[in-house]
């Protein structure tokens, strides 16, 4: 399912956040890394203060919650399939006075059973633990979402 | 603490809301019921998309999370307190194909306790869950958060 991939998956999922999701790219929210089973993402903190000149907890949430979706890009054809979050668990662990970096991963295991479980059932759900590090490497949150993959109905038909 | 009060805090606070944390406001968010104890939000659809032509996730956890720190405008001077998140669960019900409504209450034995530790330790913890829905009464989202309220330094010396 990785026919649709190109030299450059990120300007690809960079742009298609751009159209799908403008609020993502708004927010300066970039993927500057991205294989099987890895992904990273990074948002300024130009843009997306708060009321103690901080990150906005919404823009942290917004990076840990896409790299979600973003890791999937690599796996499947969304034209095809598309995810989708169903719930997502955030702590914030210290303030963030810089941009951030969120990373998350997939283990082969999980992308095999995800992609076996897409192809025949048309869905699957998998589990993402995201970390958020401010520009000292310094932990400012993590969270943990469940997501599902689906196929849309019109490719069922 | 509640000599800021005026008699139009929603205006107050969406004015306090577009200075301090754009991107809230950016989101279309406004407050549209503000008591002691009680708060009711919304976030328009049009801006809000997603890659399904729903309301982004991002949105309307901006709008579940914001009503922790909306619901103590009533109840504390911002120019001494500040009220900040610790973490947030949300869990995406349905997709939300409409505008969307996010209330959120506190009971009084609650406030007390908050007022109390505020004035006497200088900070408190409270927990707020938040109900969105959409234009039909629907349950989109709902979220368990746990926030602080929190006096500035400056104010302390």
């Amino acid at each position: 399912m990785t026919e649709h991939l190109t030299t450059n998956p990120c300007a690809d999922l960079n742009a298609y956040l751009e159209g799908k999701v403008p609020n993502i790219h708004n927010f300066g929210i970039r993927v500057s890394e991205l294989g099987r089973g890895s992904v990273t993402a990074t948002a300024p903190l130009a843009g997306n203060g708060n009321h103690l000149n901080t990150m906005y907890a919404g823009t942290t949430f917004a990076l840990a919650e896409m790299l979600g979706g973003a890791i999937v890009w690599p796996l499947i054809d969304f034209g095809q399939y598309y995810p989708t979050v169903k719930d997502l668990q955030i702590r914030y662990r210290r303030p963030a006075f810089t941009d951030l970096t969120g990373r998350a991963s997939l283990n082969e295991k999980t992308i095999t059973r995800m992609l076996t479980e897409a192809t025949t059932l048309g869905k699957t759900e998998f589990e993402v633990e995201a970390h958020i590090v401010d520009d000292a490497g310094t932990t400012v949150a993590t969270s943990h979402g469940t997501y599902q993959i689906r196929r849309f109905e019109a490719a069922q038909a």
